[in-house]
């Protein structure tokens, strides 16, 4: 069939679309959602040797009419000359041989490394369409993944970007998440990189957080850079805090969490190659993972969490990490601070000035880059916390953060008290005397996000008293700040709706 | 955020999808996928009390500008005088509950009927995504339903659309499909129409084979009927055989079909509900089901079909519905003609004249009326076939044939000669002299659709010899037939780069 080509002013994302009338599509035999071969007529071909794309149906004819093919903006991005094309004709053809190895893993079987390779390589060019990979994804829930299937998925997403080689000595750091206020990245990295650790560390913003590593950091620097930029840095400071998106790495991963998310899945079986390939295309050779355990976490129980961490230490070093775990405490925010303009300014006031603290922070923070410092042979294995503590201390993690800030184009001069917060805010005050029994992380993130995180960088939350605080009536126990009144309102309405994130108790469990 | 309508002429399918510009998005925290609550401003809601969508995002200013709301034509289709609705405000807002339903099916567990209910309805309103839904079918292809499930998602699609009480004695045939060929509901429902059973057949048009019972009849008769028409029709006939596609009958069904195909999935979870929901809605009370058996079809051995002949005789029981099950031999082509018009012209050919068979037709037509007549209570049992044959031996079902053509607006005199096919044909002939030890089903329905099945009626194929036949060097034993000369030649290239699907053999297996 020929058919003469109409531009469509719309992105589909990933996945290449064409459309075709109704009636054209019913004479073709073709249905909404099976696959066409393109070629272009009167001309060289469309640029690639064969050009498949899967089918959309217009039932309208303004939109497409019959004798027209639809064509979206981006599905022929990459090809030369693309808006040349003027005719194009159109064939029935199969679905990619990957889409059996899609049905195998339904089926429960195990894929093969070619298998698995095929899948990615389609996922990236955009042959498979969002219900293939939908259904990839919960077949790999239900059926789950071997170590042999996640190391080939691992090094075939690695392949389907751009990777970094850095040589042998290279740390890094990562977190599975679920805890607020988990700025402890801000302090690890200037930590190692002061006692001279090779640390290029890329993070994410937040997804369903009020603030990720990189939206923090933003406040600091930038942070988007390309891979010349992030060597040139690396060159020079020996570390970074970067944000991953802006490079090409590992685009096959992020092509299933954007069908993960909306559909709440990140099995195993995707997350350890998630992790690990956004690793070693950093050249990544030696991790510690921060698995925080507990209720609002991916790891229930420190149970759930050592058994990851057995899994994820194998299928690290398979594709040649050596990785360590930390379970750690989850149970309440990482420091006082939630969102992410005062999460950087607590991280820069600890750096600043030991003594300030939070106690939470410092622990965890030194707990992790201890196992990173004895990792990479810089003291003896369990003395690397005290030798953290001691780097932290005397100052010269706060000069190397003024380095990467600089280094990233930020003003290393920056103080806490330049971060502005706000300029709305709201206090809520203890209503009686108690000891803090505990604080509710899931109302926290509540809370901040509706007061703008992580959009808003000056939005967030202060917890002024944690668990096993003794208070008095009238003590200041938390405060919103917000970029509008409006979202200020919305959150103080969860904040009273909830009774709060901070209960106070005594000893009584029930009077009966 | 408050933001300006702008159309988009375009339909998305079932689904309810806005689009918003990327910026927009970020400022709203939301990402592609997820959910957005809308509310009209400045005049009444927007129809409904709450309008719920699923964000699509803009990268191009161009499509969906920053303010700007993106509103496919469909969305709001049932909505009263949406084009008025100016301004629109835009609300993150939570999945359906249906959703965890689906994760539930996800993790293995049972559905409740209300559980069932839920995702149906909300499938039904364009609240669940193509991708949740490819994940609920992917759920069930792997965690199965049990009888209780699928009891209740029969009754919750039956529920979604319309349906038809017409009493008690209401009658009904069905196949699982899988044998080319198979134009024995035309033979079948004059028979047993002439002995006064109530048969409101409703047949599909041809998915991914040759023709379909609806595609042959149409040759004969409109086929497409609203339920006034359809009402009218039974009233006056007792019997029809149309297109189940112009009623409003289970849309849900419709709706996961529309998912499964492309994903090639059609697991016995919604198979048995997708049967049933169709014959419930149409009114019918006792059910004969052909299950063709062998390769090729849903079930390779005898073993496979009497497992599902059992599981669906219970599910039919659960719903109202007493059913009988009949495996079939489906190892060569029922009669001797594949296509929309040959099919329909082999069909009236043998009403008009028993003599003219072909028996392949005869018999397996008659078996499955023969159960019907005495499901019916025409006859005692082990003697259907026989009051079958009698009935179309005698010219009675031809004459039943002729009122149900002339009830739906078809010439009652039709005869087979008028029947045209082709123009185009090429012949074959054997190249050998030998007997017939296999005819290729698979073949067969690539060359029949390589010649233009089912969109061209006159397209088809005739096989002139089946498995068993002796034959001499030179006999004519294949033909095609196509509506254009280029489809022809593709259908012949399939018949050569085969070797055809017509297989001679002696008895020796192997010369070693």
């Amino acid at each position: 069939m020929k058919l003469k080509v109409k531009n469509i002013n719309f992105e589909t994302g990933n996945v290449k679309v064409v459309v075709l009338n109704s009636k054209d599509a019913e004479e073709l035999g073709q249905k909404a959602g099976e696959r066409v071969l393109l070629k272009s007529i009167g001309s060289k071909s469309v640029g690639v040797e064969q050009l498949i794309a899967i089918l959309d149906i217009s039932y309208t004819d303004s939109m497409v009419a019959p004798g027209e093919i639809g064509i979206f903006l981006d599905t022929f991005k990459n090809i030369e000359n693309a808006d040349q094309i003027k005719q194009i004709s159109i064939h029935p053809t199969e679905a990619p041989a990957s889409f059996a190895y899609i049905q195998k893993k339904v089926k429960g079987q195990k894929l093969s490394s070619e298998e698995i390779y095929s899948i990615i390589n389609d996922a990236v060019s955009g042959h498979l369409s969002q219900i293939e990979l939908a259904t990839f994804i919960t077949a790999v829930s239900i059926n789950g993944m071997d170590n042999y299937e996640m190391t080939a998925l691992t090094l075939a997403e690695t392949k389907s970007g751009d990777f970094f080689n850095f040589g042998d000595d290279v740390f890094d750091k990562h977190s599975t998440g679920g805890v607020p206020g988990n700025k402890v990245t801000l302090i690890i990295v200037p930590i190692v990189a002061a006692a001279g650790l090779f640390i290029p560390k890329s993070s994410t913003r937040a997804i369903t957080s009020p603030s990720g590593t990189a939206d923090s950091m933003e406040v600091l620097a930038p942070i988007a850079f390309d891979s010349e930029e992030v060597e040139q840095i690396l060159s020079d400071e020996k570390a970074c805090i970067i944000w991953g998106g802006a490079l090409d790495i590992s685009p096959a991963d992020n092509i299933l969490i954007e069908i993960e998310r909306p559909l709440h899945m990140d099995p195993v079986g995707l997350m350890i190659p998630s992790i690990l390939t956004k690793k070693l295309s950093m050249g990544v050779k030696q991790l510690v993972l921060d698995i925080p355990c507990g209720p609002g976490t991916k790891f229930p129980t420190p149970a759930d969490g050592k058994k990851f961490a057995l899994l994820f230490k194998d299928i690290a070093k398979s594709v040649g990490i050596i990785a360590e775990c930390a379970l750690t405490l989850a149970h309440q925010p990482i420091g006082h601070a939630v969102g992410p303009a005062i999460e950087a300014k607590e991280a820069l006031t600890l750096l600043r000035d030991y003594s300030e603290g939070p106690n939470s922070l410092i622990e965890k923070s030194t707990d992790l880059a201890g196992i990173l410092l004895e990792m990479g042979g810089k003291v003896e294995r369990g003395k690397g916390q005290d030798m953290a503590k001691e780097i932290l201390r005397s100052g010269k993690a706060y000069d190397k953060m003024k380095q990467i800030i600089k280094a990233q184009g930020g003003d290393p001069e920056i103080k806490p008290e330049d971060i502005k917060l706000g300029p709305h805010k709201k206090e809520f005050f203890a209503t009686k005397a108690g000891h803090i029994t505990d604080v509710n992380n899931s109302i926290i993130n509540q809370i901040a996000k509706a007061a703008g995180c992580p959009h808003s960088k000056t939005s967030g939350v202060e917890i002024f008293k944690k668990q096993g605080a003794r208070i008095k009536e009238g003590d200041l126990i938390f405060r919103i700040y917000s970029d509008s009144g409006s979202k200020l309102k919305k959150a103080e309405k969860i904040y009273n709706s909830s009774g709060g994130p901070i209960i106070l108790g005594g000893m009584m469990i029930e009077r009966i």
